[in-house]
C-alpha cells in the first residue's frame, strides 16, 4: 500500500496566519494605546499574578496534555501557537465596548490578564478535540470559541447584571460545552476503539504531570487574579480558599481513583485531570465561598464527581453519544464548573434572610448558567460544521495523535 | 514461577484517605477561619515568595526523585498525594495553640507556608524510604513527621524561647535524621548490592534535574520567606546570602565531584544534591550570617561535605549501619544542616563580647541541636515499628522502586 | 581500534574551579558588604521580577539546548555551573566602579540583576559552542566573555553616555557576535556535513520546549527589570510591549516555518528559536517604543529575519565560512537584536523634530554598535586562540555532542 500523507498545510496555515497576524497590528496601530497613568501599586501587585496565569496558560496547558505518546511536539508547539493567536484577539474583542465609548483600546495588565483567561477557555475547548485537529482546524476554533466567550460575558453582563468576576470563571464551563459539540460534530467513524496511538508511556507521563503541577500550584492566582486589590481579605480568601480545595481534591482523588480501579492501582491520567477538579469548582463559586471549610467541602465533592466522570462518562459519551474527548475536558472542567455553580446557587441562597431576594437570585443564577450552556453549544455547532468543510484538509485518521503529520524529525534522515 | 504481585492497596489506602479527609474537613469546619483584617501590604510582600515556596516544595522535591528510571510516576504522583496531606496536617497542628487561646484557627498566607515548611520537613524523610515504602506507609510517615516537628519546635520555643524562624530551619536536619532512622529500621536483607532498578537514564536524569533547578533557584525565597517584613535589610541579607552560597556550592560541588572520580567525570546525581548544600547550610545559620562572604564561605564548606559524604557515606552507610537512604538526605540536608548549625555557633559566639553571654548562648545551642536529634530520632523509631506492621502491606523487594506496583499501565495493553 | 576516551578533565576542571572559587571569596570578604539602608518597597518591587529572570537564566538558558540529544546532562549541567561562575564574577566587575569610590561593592537585587543580565550574554555566546567545548574550555569563555561585556558597557556609558538600560540590552548582539567568532576559530574539520550526534528525539525536544516557553513567558520581566520604578507607565509599556512582540513573534514565526519547509511541516527546533525573535528585538528598542503597535511590528520583521536566518543563513556560515553555530544564536540573538538596534534608530529619527539632534543621535546609535561589534568580535578572537590552547585539553570530534565524555553513567554498569 502506497502510503499516506497527511495533506500540506503549506498552502493553508501559512496565508491564514500571516492575514490574521497582519490584520491585528493594523487594528492595533488603529486603536491599541498604552495605559499612561499607571499607579506603582497597580503594576507590582498584579504582575506576579499575571505571570502565575501566563504560566497556566502557557506551560500548564500545554504540557498537560503531552501524555500522548507521539504528540508532544504538536500539544505543546500547537498550545503556544493558538494561544498567542487567541490572546492578541481576546485582547481586540474585550477592548470593543472602550473603543466604542473612548475611540481607543487600552493595554495594560489587567487587559493582557483577562485575554489569557478568555484564552484559557478556548485552549479548554481546544483539548477536547487535541490529535484530530489540525493547526488550520485549531486556529478557527479559537477564534470562534473566543469570540462566543466575550460575547457571552457582555450578554452576561447587560442582560442579568453579572458582575465580570462571576461571569469570566465561567470559563470552564462554557469551554468545555464547547468543547464536547465541537468532538460529537468531529465525530470520526471507527474511532470507538479508541486510537492505535492514544496511549501514554514512562516518559510522556511525566511531562503531563509537569503540566498539571504547574496548574495545580498556580490555580490560587488564576482564581484570585480578578479579585480586586482594595478588598485584600477578599483576594486573600480566594487564594487559601483555592489552596486548600486544591489539597483536598489531590488526596480524595487519588482514593477514589484507588477505589475505582479492580486491582486497585492509580490511573496517572485520571488523577492529574482530577486533582483539579478542587480549582475548577472553588473558582466558578468563589463569591460565595467564605469559610476554609466550605471551599474544603467544594474539592471533595468536586474530585469524587470528576474521578467517577473521568471513569464511566468518558467511556459512556463514546459508545453511546460518539463523542471522543481527548483530554477529558468535561470531566476536568465541565463537571467540577456545573458543581461549583451548584455550590455557589446554595451558598448564595443559605446566606439569605429574605426569600424573595434568595428566589430573585436563583432565577438569575440558572439564567445565567441557561445563556451560557445555549451559547456554548450553539457556538459549538457553528464552529463544527465550519471546520468539517474541505478547505481545513482535515486529517485522515491513521493520522490522528501523530506528530509526524506536521513536524519535520531530522534525525530520522540522520539514522539512514 | 508464577508472578507476585504488589499486594492491592485498595483496601487499605482508599478508606484512609478518605477518613483522613473527612476528618480534615470536620476539623476544618469547627475550627478554622479565614483572616479578615488583612493589610494590603501583608498580602502582596507574601504572595511572590509563597508561591515560590510551593513551587520547591510541590515540583522542586516531586521531580527531584525521578532520577529512579522505573519510579516517576510514584516519585512526583506520592510526593504531590502525602504533600497535600501533609500541609493539611501542619495547618491543623500549627494552628493548635491559637484553637486553645482563641477557640479558633486562623488561615492566612503566613499559616499555610509554615504548613508548607513542616510539608518540606516531612518532604525530606520521605526522600530516604522513596521506593521501599508503599502509600499507605508514606501516608503514615508524613503523618508523625509532621506532628513530630511541630512538637520539637513548641518545645524548642516553650523551654529554650527559640525564634520560630530559627527553629523551622532545623527542619532539614529533623526530617534527615528521622529518615536516616526509618530507613535503618526497614532495612530489608538483599539489599546491600543496592535495588536492580535503583538506576537513571537520559531522560530520567534531565527530569531530576529539572527539580533540582527548581529548587536551585528558589532557594532564596524558602529562606527569606518568614524573615518579618519588617526588617527588610534583613531579608534583602537572607536573599542574597542564600543566592551567593547556591552559587559557590554550584561550583565546588562540581569540582569535588571531578576530584573524587577516579575517571574525572562527573556524577549527576551527585551533584544534584550537592549544589543544594549552601542554601540548606545558609538557610539554617541564617540569623547569624551579616557579611556576604561569610554565606560564601558557609557555601564552600556545605558544598565540599556534602560532595564528600555522598561519595563514601551512603555507601558506608548502606554496608556498615544496614542504612539504604535512597535520595542521599543524610548528605543533602543532614550534613549541611549540622555544618550551618555549627557555622551559626560559631559565628553568633564570635560577635559576642561578653563571655558569659557566649557561653550561655553555645549551651542553648548545643540543646537545641540535642533536642531536635533525639526527637527525630525517637520519632522516626515509633514510625518505623509502626508502618512495619502488616497491615500496611509493605513491597516485596522485587517491586521497589517499581511504578508497576501502583500505576496502571494501559499502553501495554494496547501493545498486545 | 582500540576505543579512543576523552581527555580526563581532573588535573584540569577541579584546580581551576577551586582556585576561582576561593579567588572569589577573598575578594567577597574583603570588599562586598550587604545593603544595609532598605526601603521595603525596593525589595518587594524587584523581587519577583529577580526570580523571573533567574529562572530564564538558569532554566530557560539550561534546558533549551537539552535538544541535543546525547548532551542533556552536559547542557544544563554546565549551563548552570557556568551560570554560577559568571555572575559571581560579574558581580565582581560590575562593583569595580563602586569599589574605587566608595572602598567597598555593595549587593543587593539590584546587582545580583545586573550580574545575571550579563550573565545570559555569556550563555548567549555559550550557546555556539555548545557541544565542542569542554567544561574547561567553557569556563574560560564566560570569564573572558563577562569581562568583554562589562568592559563595552562601561565604554558606551563614558565614552558616547548611553544609559545604562540600553547599553545592558546590547548584551543579544554582543553574545551573538562573541559566540560566532568563537566557533569560526574553534572550526574543526569534518563538521560540514554536521556531527553524527547533532540531531533531537520526541523527547529531547520536548525538553528544549520547556526551556524555550520559559524563556517566552518571563521574557517580559527580562525587558522590564532594569527599567526604574519610578517611571511605573514605562515599566508597564516594556512588559505589555514585549508580551505583545512575543506572541505576534509566536505566529509569524510558524507561519514562515510552513512557508519555508518543501513539505509544509514545521520544524521544531527552528519554531524554537524564532518565537523568542520578538523578545530580543523589542529588547533592544525598547527606550524608543511607544506604541503597542511598534512593538507588534518589531515582532513580525524580527521572526521572518529570525526565521529565514535559521533556515538559510546557518548552512551557509557553516558551508562559505566554516562557522558551525550549535544553537543558531545569529538568527536568534544576533539578528533580531541588530533589527532592534535599527528599529530603535529610525523611530528615534522619527520621534526628533530637530534635524541636528536626529543626526547627532544617529551619530552616536551608529557609534554605539561599532564599538559593541568591535569589541565583541576581539574578545572573541583572543578567547578562541586562548582556548585552542592545549592546555584545555580539547575534545575529539568523536566526543562532541556526548554526555558520555564528562558524565558516569552507572546505570550502564548495571546492565552487565
Amino acid at each position: 500500500m502506497a502510503p499516506q500523507y497527511a495533506p500540506s498545510l503549506r498552502s493553508r496555515l501559512a496565508p491564514l496566519l500571516l492575514c490574521l497576524q497582519t490584520l491585528f497590528i493594523i487594528i492595533s496601530a488603529l486603536y491599541f494605546k498604552n495605559r499612561v497613568t499607571v499607579n506603582k501599586d497597580d503594576l507590582r501587585n498584579f504582575y506576579s499574578e499575571f505571570q502565575d496565569v501566563n504560566v497556566m496558560v502557557i506551560l500548564g496547558f500545554g504540557f498537560l496534555s503531552t501524555f500522548l505518546v507521539r504528540h508532544g511536539f504538536s500539544s505543546t508547539g500547537f498550545n503556544l501557537l493558538v494561544a498567542a493567536i487567541a490572546s492578541q484577539w481576546a485582547l481586540i474583542l474585550t477592548g470593543v465596548e472602550s473603543w466604542f465609548s473612548a475611540g481607543r483600546i487600552t493595554v495594560d495588565l489587567k487587559s493582557i490578564v483577562v485575554a489569557e483567561l478568555c484564552t484559557a477557555s478556548a485552549l479548554i475547548a481546544v483539548g477536547s478535540v487535541l490529535g484530530k485537529a489540525n493547526p488550520v482546524q485549531l486556529t478557527v476554533i479559537v477564534l470562534l470559541e473566543v469570540s462566543g466567550f466575550v460575547l457571552n460575558e457582555w450578554l452576561l453582563r447587560t442582560l442579568l447584571k453579572v458582575r465580570p468576576l462571576s461571569s469570566i470563571m465561567l470559563l470552564h464551563i462554557f469551554g468545555a460545552l464547547f468543547g464536547l459539540t465541537l468532538t460529537w460534530i468531529m465525530y470520526r467513524k471507527g474511532s470507538e476503539d479508541g486510537f492505535e496511538k492514544e496511549k501514554f508511556d514512562r516518559k510522556s507521563g511525566l511531562f503531563s504531570s509537569l503540566g498539571t503541577v504547574f496548574l495545580w500550584m498556580f490555580w490560587p492566582s488564576f482564581n484570585s487574579v480578578l479579585v480586586p486589590d482594595w478588598t485584600p481579605w477578599r483576594k486573600l480568601g480566594a487564594v487559601s480558599s483555592t489552596y486548600l480545595a486544591l489539597a483536598v481534591s489531590a488526596v480524595t482523588a487519588a482514593a477514589v481513583s484507588v477505589l475505582c480501579s479492580p486491582k486497585g492501582k492509580l490511573n496517572l491520567i485520571q488523577m492529574q485531570s482530577c486533582i483539579l477538579a478542587g480549582g475548577v469548582a472553588v473558582g466558578v463559586s468563589m463569591s460565595a465561598v467564605h469559610e476554609p471549610w466550605e471551599a474544603m467541602a467544594i474539592g471533595f465533592t468536586a474530585a469524587i464527581v470528576s474521578t467517577i466522570g473521568f471513569k464511566y462518562l468518558k467511556k459512556h459519551m463514546l459508545l453511546a453519544y460518539e463523542c471522543h474527548d481527548t483530554c477529558a475536558m468535561l470531566s476536568t472542567h465541565g463537571l467540577p464548573g456545573l458543581l461549583g455553580w451548584l455550590a455557589q446557587l446554595v451558598l448564595q441562597i443559605k446566606d439569605c434572610d429574605d426569600h424573595t431576594v434568595a428566589t430573585r437570585f436563583a432565577v438569575f443564577h440558572i439564567c445565567t448558567l441557561f445563556i451560557t450552556i445555549s451559547l456554548s453549544v450553539s457556538m459549538g455547532f457553528l464552529t463544527g460544521f465550519l471546520i468539517k468543510w474541505n478547505f481545513c484538509r482535515p486529517l485522515q485518521n491513521k493520522k490522528c495523535f501523530d506528530d509526524q503529520a506536521f513536524w519535520e524529525f531530522p534525525h530520522l534522515a540522520a539514522h539512514k
